[in-house]
């Protein structure tokens, strides 16, 4: 297929996989000089088309977020997947189910109680899993402490009913909130710091653990030493965006997923130009809003993706965003006039987020439109 | 069909069909005691099932937010159509196709520059439209000032194209911001009187304007007197939620639709309990933020849908939701104990928001699932 931008129904998730490849390229080349592997998140892109940009060959390890995404990236050839939220018993027969139709599913799970029933389970089923223990490094959500007593008594929970743990993993999520990138690096020490000594607490135990996990875009990339860790998880680094890059970890014009909208009216008095492209398309994601500059619901860039004159959008309903100069609540600063009909492409503020809005995304070269690839979705 | 809930993969998002009944019929009543129309808006719903539900015989006038829709309901019988955004230039043809199979679409335009071009268009393609002029009774979003000069000049533009305006249409947004009901009473007259003043400056000039529309779900349920509006466009009140409630149109117990969830894990020491819902099952709507009681990203209740212990949704990752008292911030106040694989559902800040995030709908009858209505998304 090949169609022209002004072809596409607006809103549209536009794609630049010159972009995409550009960012994919800077993480492996980082890690590589780090001596860790890549086990990239793909909740991100949910696309199979996206995720073999990924691999040298097409295919790699992954991580995922949903079972659902496991079913479909394991349907499409990728058979090493963790998945990274703590398992819910009720899963436990989906998991089984992928496990034996040959899927190397890792799970993770955090809590005493998961462990006893995954263990009984396990048991009951003559059914073997493989687990990562996930280990709380900032205090941002879940995982044990690193030195908790709990990591060595989950292990041995889970021995009993047959399951090795393979390992640890965690999360910096508090790296998103970073002020600088020393803090980023800060965080990353802390990262490798709390899975590694949770590591040792296992093997001090007498449990193997293989797996060394940790995995957020700004620590992966600012990461300077990652001895003791065997695999990074990064996601958002494939299409970064404005909340990655108010963080410094990437430059504005490498975000390559942007939201095609087109100018449907304008409050003149005001400096206003409405756009079809509200809270639907851009998602409510205001991740900018606590950093130095807010981004409102996104950059608006021309259709070549250039930013258009301090121009955010400022508010958003479900179908109509309101978009205006940054600086429009102090004072009368009116922006250009930009016709009804004229196509606008948003920077979103969360790749994740706005992506997830969409069915799919129109990919680019250059101006024109030359595939699309679906997501999936659900759970 | 008819399922147990626990046999519902988590997160899904679920809709008591008798609290939505009830919603319904609390609203039809009050517009007919107001001798209004109702042409209630489908992009709450986004489904055939849920607007069948809205009238006597499973018919009637609709507002949709998207052509999709327009399209979508229009296969399903519905004829009767307002696009309530306003129509871009690249979306003619689109419009155009739907009324010559047979939709009595109307579109809505506030701008002499989309007036021109659709005058335009009607003429080399000897197509008419129906058109609404959208007027602006809070300077919330779009829409021209009630007296504005430019209304009676766009419709002399449209005349020219062959095309007869039908008449005005307002939303009033900033009800939502509302502080009290009185407040909502306030912005139901403004909103009537933008409409209605609108609708005589074009009578005035010749223009019969038959269709005087406004419509939100407060300002529709607080009118004490419609006098010269013709129909009403609320959408929020089939199912409700938490924002309603916090605004007082609503209590928390009419709320229709809830998000089913797991727990996944605990934290202990910050009496946090990790669930399987994050943004991408609630939304990132974060509505109630600025009322009186913030509800975080919604109000936790167990599985027959009772409140808990003042839990609430204080954070949210993508697939994860944490859960805490409300007053989490201010003191060490540990909620109840939760075993993992617990049953939660979660009561929406934004059903439009929450809804969009989901495929469909399980429909319950108590505690079994006895349907699922399948919702549309895109554009």
């Amino acid at each position: 297929m090949s169609a022209s931008l002004s072809s596409i129904d607006t809103p549209a998730l536009l794609l630049e996989p010159g972009r995409m490849d550009a960012n994919i390229a800077r993480m492996r080349t980082h890690l590589a000089a780090l001596g860790v592997q890549m086990r990239p998140h793909v909740k991100t892109s949910k696309s199979i088309d996206a995720t073999r940009r990924l691999f040298d060959n097409g295919t790699g390890s992954i991580t995922v977020s949903t079972l659902r995404e496991a079913r479909y990236f394991f349907e499409h050839g990728l058979t090493d997947i963790l998945y990274g939220v703590a398992i819910a018993p009720n899963r436990f027969a989906q998991a089984a189910e992928l496990i034996r139709a040959g899927a190397r599913l890792k799970l993770v799970l955090d809590s005493a109680e998961t462990a006893a029933l995954l263990a009984d389970y396990a048991r009951t089923h003559a059914q073997s899993f493989d687990v990562l223990l996930e280990i709380d490094c900032d205090g941002h959500r879940s995982g044990l402490p690193p030195t908790s007593p709990l990591i060595v008594e989950i292990a041995r929970t889970l021995r009993a009913g047959g399951i090795d743990v393979q390992g640890v993993m965690t999360h910096a999520g508090n790296s998103y909130d970073s002020r600088s990138t020393d803090d980023i690096l800060r965080y990353a020490r802390q990262e490798r710091d709390a899975v590694v000594v949770a590591a040792q607490g296992l093997r001090d135990a007498g449990f193997a653990a293989p797996i060394v996990s940790v995995g957020s875009t700004p620590t992966a990339l600012f990461a300077d030493d990652l001895t003791g860790v065997t695999e990074v998880r990064a996601g958002v680094f494939v299409f970064f965006d404005l909340v990655m890059a108010g963080l410094g970890v990437c430059r504005q014009t490498d975000i390559a997923v942007s939201v095609l909208t087109s100018v449907i009216g304008h409050q003149p008095e005001k400096g206003w130009t409405i756009v079809d492209a509200g809270w639907m398309a851009l998602s409510r994601d205001r991740g900018t809003a606590a950093q130095a500059v807010d981004q409102g619901y996104g950059v608006v860039c021309d259709v070549d993706g250039k930013p258009l004159d301090d121009l955010i959008v400022i508010g958003a309903n479900q179908e109509h965003g309101i978009v205006a100069r940054r600086d429009h609540a102090t004072q009368h600063a009116h922006g250009p006039h930009l016709p009804v009909g004229t196509p606008l492409r948003i920077l979103p503020n969360h790749a994740c987020a706005t992506s997830a809005q969409h069915a799919g995304y129109h990919v680019l070269d250059g101006q024109r439109v030359t595939d699309y690839w679906p997501r999936i979705s659900g759970w």
